[in-house]
């Protein structure tokens, strides 16, 4: 793996983009430092994120940390922090942004800064999502060499390259935290993809409290009762295992990767859009992948083979989010026949149910050989349009998509089959879902 | 049941049918008599039968046995029986016909006249398969009553008018010695009809050996170890559990049910025809169905939802026989696309295998959430016919048809999707397969 070495080099921040970083660092601090003072409820501010712990790369937030005091409540907390975070940073046009807890978002001569609220716990008395993040500066603090760190700027710009980065629920991949811990662990990131290229169903990384659900497990090393792989999808921790097989094979795609769309699946694929109201990302994707699913068990039901399905919200500025619900299948038309299968023919009073309920409905009813009375059905759609649009009006309420979306949708949809090349929008929005990736599963050595 | 009552003097022989069938038994008998005096390896001859039992329906056979010393082998017997078959009956127009021997048949005056060989077993050493119908006739004789004689017609003519009545393989239903084992062991049709209205399934009607393996069983009280229902698909043993319902109900349907194929299953059909040489019934009957069955094997394994396959053939005289497999399909068209599922990618060996072979082929490889691989491939036929052409030409020897058929297949065949319903022979040939068994099924009262 030599091309770490190589690697570590061009992920390196320049001499100028430390400079730059640690000026608007430098700053962000002292502006929130000087709102906080005097307020006895307030421990302090500091730095924390990637920054704080040297492992940033170009282009990294500064996140600032105000910690409260934990008899504040959590009301005031938000309330407090906000206006914070708004009179601090009034000079870079600050405005609002949704995690668990709402946070204040500004930017100091290019750099973003985050003034995120959290309480200062002692360990393991987590009471708000970012009380941990101060004990992960602190661990990282001291369990990163500097070669470490120039390691964990590899891995990162390596997932981020490959779609792998980002444990948010549009992405269900790995947190920078993760990446700090995978190299943590193992020493190096040489040892780490030697480690993840040779996994193995069931492996934990770290020490755990018990059992895993998840196929790989990444224990946080400030909290044994947190798997960080709990955030990542299955498909992408088959991806990394993979993607580190490839790494491993002298493979070391730093640069983005290409997403290049099949024409014959983008014919095959009919999409759901709709605009939504505002609301935070987490919300509005994991209600948009709800929607994808429960629509997905539709199509199969309705006797459409789904291969795959997504969802995707866009989130253009000063615009509404554009959910788009994407489903890749064999066939974007069904049988126009179903076989229903009902009661052994010696159940009698069912048997004559059945018969009965089937007589004028069904073209054809019979005794299978397997004793079960069987009846041909029509089904009620055989394109996967009409069932779409059926199913996101006239039975809303029974679609399976969330109450949350569901005033959404009535404003308005649009179901399409077949997503044209020159879409380019759309074809971004779906790209994942009818590209091959290559480079994890191209079988190249 | 009050039907039963009218039915029987419905289906109860004229005199003058009666006269007839006597004095054309009477004649056969003398005519054989005369052929087989004086050969000491030949115990005599014998009628048997329904006619011997008294529950023959108008146009029934006239059974003559020919009773051999089990000291005769096989080879004579059979070549013996011919001659004596053929001398007896030549001012009768003979001819063979097989079922498991070979026999000979002719017609007197209307009546058709069957000359079998059998040898003079005692019970339970049977020899050959006709040696059980001596036994047969001379249990049926004790056990019937003249009321159960009547009954046993009734039962005939109802099996006969559904479809339901024939062991043979292209019937798979009742022989009538299976209608008579019913009546004598139930006392009554009456009873009969009842207690298969309340059949529960691994009911035994008589007493067997050991458990059975149909989902209702009937011993033949002459051979303990013999169920006559073994010769009968559970489909039908299913119609006529159904059947024996409506009777109780009120209807006695005695005059032929007419098929009404429906059209949309007669459309969504698809065919196979080809001549096949001529050989025994049992024998093409059953490569047919083997056929049909492999046949819809492979339809489902590339797509297509069989929703029932059948075979026939068609033995016009003089003409070589016509064989017809017929496939009713959810759709005549497949999707497009299949997902194929590839290793789990913790199995780094076989993952990368399947990730290479599938690098070009496929328009889509990816991880699923089961953190299985998967990838799309292109179904190479999206047509039945298309499927079943290549099945019945390029692959034959792996299409799973008999051996038996095959070089019929190879002399030519008609693939064909949808059926005309103008075109009689064909909807005649499939109807079973694509008409609802509206008075098994019709859920009347």
């Amino acid at each position: 793996m030599r091309g770490i070495r190589a690697a570590r080099a061009r992920v390196a921040p320049t001499a100028a983009e430390r400079r730059a970083k640690e000026s608007a660092a430098a700053e962000a601090l002292a502006l929130v430092g000087r709102e906080i003072s005097g307020r006895e409820h307030i421990a302090g501010a500091e730095l924390g994120g990637s920054y704080a712990k040297g492992t940033w790369l170009a282009g990294a937030d500064i996140d600032v940390f105000v910690v409260f005091d934990v008899s504040v409540s959590e009301a005031r907390l938000e309330s407090e922090s906000r206006r914070i975070g708004f009179a601090s940073m009034r000079a870079h046009r600050p405005y609002v942004r949704y995690a668990s807890h709402p946070y204040v978002e500004a930017e100091i001569r290019g750099t973003r800064v985050n003034v995120v609220p959290c309480y200062g716990v002692r360990r393991g008395e987590w009471r708000s999502a970012a009380d941990r993040s101060r004990f992960h500066t602190e661990h990282m603090s001291r369990a990163l060499t500097p070669q470490m760190r120039d390691d964990v700027r590899v891995l990162k710009r390596l997932l981020q390259s490959n779609g792998l980065y980002g444990a948010e629920l549009a992405r269900e991949a790995f947190s920078g935290y993760a990446c700090e811990v995978l190299v943590a662990h193992h020493g190096s990131l040489e040892a780490a993809v030697r480690a993840l290229a040779r996994a193995r169903r069931g492996d934990v990384i770290g020490s755990a409290d018990g059992p895993q659900s998840t196929p790989l497990a990444i224990m946080d090393p400030v909290d044994p009762a947190r798997n960080l792989a709990l955030a990542v999808s299955p498909a992408n921790i088959g991806r990394l295992v993979m993607l580190c097989r490839a790494v491993e094979s002298g493979s070391m795609p730093l640069s983005p990767a290409r997403a290049r769309p099949d024409a014959g699946m983008l014919r095959s694929t009919v999409t759901v859009r709709f605009f939504a109201r505002a609301r935070p990302p987490e919300t509005i994707w994991g209600q948009a992948k709800s929607a994808a699913s429960a629509l997905a068990a539709r199509l199969g039901e309705g006797g459409f083979g789904v291969m795959r399905h997504g969802a995707h919200v866009s989130e253009p500025a000063g615009a509404r989010p554009r959910v788009t619900l994407a489903f890749v299948l064999e066939s974007t038309s069904a049988p126009r026949w179903s076989v229903g299968t009902g009661p052994d023919h010696f159940d009698a009073a069912n048997a004559a149910r059945f018969a009965e309920a089937n007589a004028r409905r069904s073209p054809l009813v019979w005794v299978g050989q397997d004793s079960r009375l069987r009846a041909v059905r029509r089904r009620e759609h055989v394109t996967a349009t009409a069932l779409l649009r059926d199913a996101l009006s006239r039975r809303l309420a029974a679609s399976g998509v969330p109450a949350g979306l569901r005033r959404d949708v009535r404003a308005g949809f649009a179901v399409r089959a077949g997503v044209r090349a020159s879409d380019r929008l759309l074809v971004g929005a779906i790209s994942d879902l009818v590209s091959t990736d290559a480079r994890a599963l191209g079988g190249r050595r």
